[in-house]
């Protein structure tokens, strides 16, 4: 039948998201009959990436440098800082332009139930970006979702005490909808309608 | 925003089938921050493939050995050969069960207008084989397409001087239809069914 390295070759292709056996097996055989260079490329660029890839020292997001193009650009608001859940979150606001100031990324949200405390997600690093900035407002964007509401709600408590402005992204984000689905003009919209966090 | 690697590894993601912008980066977040190990298994493996995986040099189907499993192994029935246009094609008919005769597998179907003609696609090693093996019967397999029917009959006119049988797997197959997404039943029923081509 399929012969064994194409066998793992499909195995492989399945540790992609949002791919079964039907479509592994449409890959395998597209990219070793039809697109080798393609295949080749993707070979060296994953393996690139996956060496080379890590976190910004200041914000958490991916990025082969030291510090993402974000944090490393002097004209960003360094008197803002934006939480949010994850890379598509901070990609899908950076795409709707509403934004001007810097990130923190947590790694997720707090999940006790599956181990997941404060230190994984990396609210302890932000805790520390928050005392070394200048920082005058923390906007949370965590999803609208049950772990981003308590996450957000942790962050707040410890941010309680200081005098910086505390504010959540809030209208035109369906309740129970991911942040990074939603289209540009509702993102501003949520952006510009945010309220001081109760 | 992303940084040049990450954007690297998006682009890289689309050659796959399928896969579109937003896709691509649900891959390579995931990839990043969730399955390094996955992520590098993959990288290997489809370097491994591209450059090990070739033709079956019989039959002509993707293999990394010399001969495929299939025509190396001798309780195969040498005395019919199935026509078939793709691995995919051959892989159903093989999972289905209901033969055990060797394939020929063609690149595809011709179609003069892409310049495609039969050596492009080895009609012209179909015929050597045909030749070189005590051949009774060939079933042609192509989809039931245009250009499935169109290649099927250039086939057939090339062996009709010949006293090889020669028939077409018929009932049960949707006109238009692909055969990879034929069920096993269905493609049994086709077996069965064959008729002599005319
Ligand atoms: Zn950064
Ligand atoms: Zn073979």
């Amino acid at each position: 039948m399929l012969s064994p390295l194409l066998q793992n070759l499909i195995q492989a292709l399945r540790v992609l998201p949002g791919v079964g056996p039907k479509s592994a097996q449409r890959m395998a055989f597209y990219l070793l009959q039809r697109n080798v260079d393609g295949g080749k490329q993707l070979s060296e660029v994953l393996a690139d990436a996956l060496e080379n890839i890590g976190q910004c020292q200041q914000c958490h997001t991916l990025t082969e440098a030291d510090l993402c193009g974000i944090c490393s650009n002097p004209r960003r608001d360094q008197s803002v800082l934006c939480v949010v859940g994850s890379p598509a979150d901070l990609l899908a606001i950076e795409q709707s332009g509403s934004y001007q100031g810097l990130y923190f990324q947590l790694t997720g949200h707090l999940s006790p139930i599956d181990g997941i405390g404060p230190e994984e997600i990396g609210i302890d690093a932000l805790m520390e970006l928050v005392a070394r900035k200048p920082v005058e407002e923390v906007i949370l964007a965590n999803n609208p979702t049950v772990e981003g509401e308590a996450t957000a709600y942790y962050i707040a408590n410890l941010l309680a005490e200081q005098s910086i402005k505390l504010t959540r992204i809030a209208h035109g984000i369906p309740m129970g909808g991911e942040l990074e689905y939603v289209d540009g003009g509702t993102l501003t919209h949520a952006f510009n309608g945010r309220q001081q966090f109760k």
